[in-house]
């Protein structure tokens, strides 16, 4: 994974953009995975904790670690999970492709909003496999850029996302990641592989959620993308911020806006 | 609505296709659809028959009135009632936009893929809205081709549906209707608009699911516009065959398949 000026989890507005989001979508996401007491998860790739709050919260008795490459982000992190007075989380720079741990030292591993960015995600999801004890477990939940659909559609609004694909993919990432998190842990060797789709919808019928979810957390993603689509001469600022408008549109009481994220669990030979 | 040769119903085979997506998606559908004892409900453009059956064996006590501007799908949609033992539902031949009943004789009115392929959808839900009483529910079930997204993802599949797409648009209808059916029952005045997206997922993980869904269901639909669509020079054959093989490739064990279909209740004032 390279670092880029996109990456999630950087730049401050973006820190907040993750933050809505985890609250946002929290039981979305998470509805489904609570630890037993006592289990030590890791999970790898905690950016700057949002979805650290929400593991820990659930799951108070469970032992986990978060690391991350980042060492900004893991400082970001530790101080939203104290801040939350949550006492079971353990936090460790490092990097998903060389982790400092020994074989099976976990029972279970978590990874969110993280494969999507790596060139070989089936090396990580490989390596961290080699962490889990058998008949533990892996999660994952990504997103997929192919699954946006809105109203009003409009091609400014298409176009805009179409940069952060473009530059997701310039960077090894793959924003289509989730549609193929099955094939990718079946084919690690993973057991016993679930795939469940989280679909996000909104419409006038929940104003709130139109502004925290398309607005604040994927309108935003988006706009974070600016600058570097810009520089990069992917698009000129008027057409992409004509991108933006058109993405926000979509929240009116007129609008609505589709988005889904793929959640797999898998199990340990 | 034009009669055209894909639209749906009329060939047998695509009548094969609505009895298999019938059965298959049933139960994602129709969740939450069940009617009072002794309650009237007008099915407004029923078909073939393949959500009546779903309907009145769902709420036995309920009597339906199922309506299509085809005899022939009338006849067939009859037949397969009385196949599956249902005395509850009455059928009339009768085009949706000149409805032969009095205001307000219905408590509840059904309408499933049937404003897909209205070039005035509005003025359709105008009509039926004539015919529930004040207290009385429309529910709305239709899809959205833009939300079709796949593992392996291939241009040729996306060619083949680009053109259904566009023959039921030059048809007069939208094929992307689903994100807008909130909008739609809103602004017709309708209250309580609820719209609760269905999203179907097949991956190796359900070969049998898969194999009704994306191969007999999605993909023989697509398949049905295939001479339609070279007829209209939109296609060359090969072109087009390709597409279909790349979608039922997406039905092998390492391929996935997403498509949302939007269900909307809404309450007459």
């Amino acid at each position: 994974m390279t670092a880029t000026a996109y990456v999630h989890g950087y730049d401050p507005r973006e820190a907040d953009r993750l933050h809505d989001q985890a609250h946002a979508l929290a039981e979305l996401l998470h509805a489904g995975t609570t630890y037993a007491s006592g289990a030590h998860v890791l999970e790898a790739g905690c950016g700057t904790g949002a979805q650290t709050v929400e593991l820990a919260r659930r799951s108070p008795g469970t032992w986990f670690t978060s690391i991350d490459r980042s060492a900004r982000s893991v400082d970001a992190a530790r101080q939203r999970v104290d801040a939350a007075g949550l006492a079971n989380v353990a936090f460790r720079q490092a990097d998903i492709m060389a982790l400092p741990f020994a074989p099976q030292s976990f029972d279970h591993v978590f990874v969110c909003f993280v494969l999507e960015h790596l060139p070989r995600p089936a090396d990580a999801v490989a390596a961290l496999m080699q962490l889990v004890r058998p008949g533990g477990t892996l999660t994952v939940i990504e997103g997929d850029h192919g699954t946006a659909c809105f109203h009003p559609d409009d091609p400014a609004a298409r176009a805009a996302i179409a940069c952060q694909v473009a530059l997701q993919q310039r960077a090894g990432g793959d924003p289509f990641i989730g549609r193929r998190l099955h094939r990718l842990l079946a084919a690690a060797g993973l057991h016993d592989v679930r795939v469940t789709p989280r679909l996000v919808y909104t419409d006038g019928s929940r104003p709130g959620f139109a502004d925290s979810f398309t607005r604040r957390t994927f309108t935003v993603m988006i706009e974070g993308v600016r600058a570097s689509a810009i520089t990069a001469g992917l698009i000129d600022a008027a057409a992409f911020d004509a991108g933006v408008r058109a993405l926000n549109r979509t929240a009116e009481p007129d609008g609505s806006f589709c988005y889904t994220f793929f959640k797999a669990t898998a199990v340990m030979r």
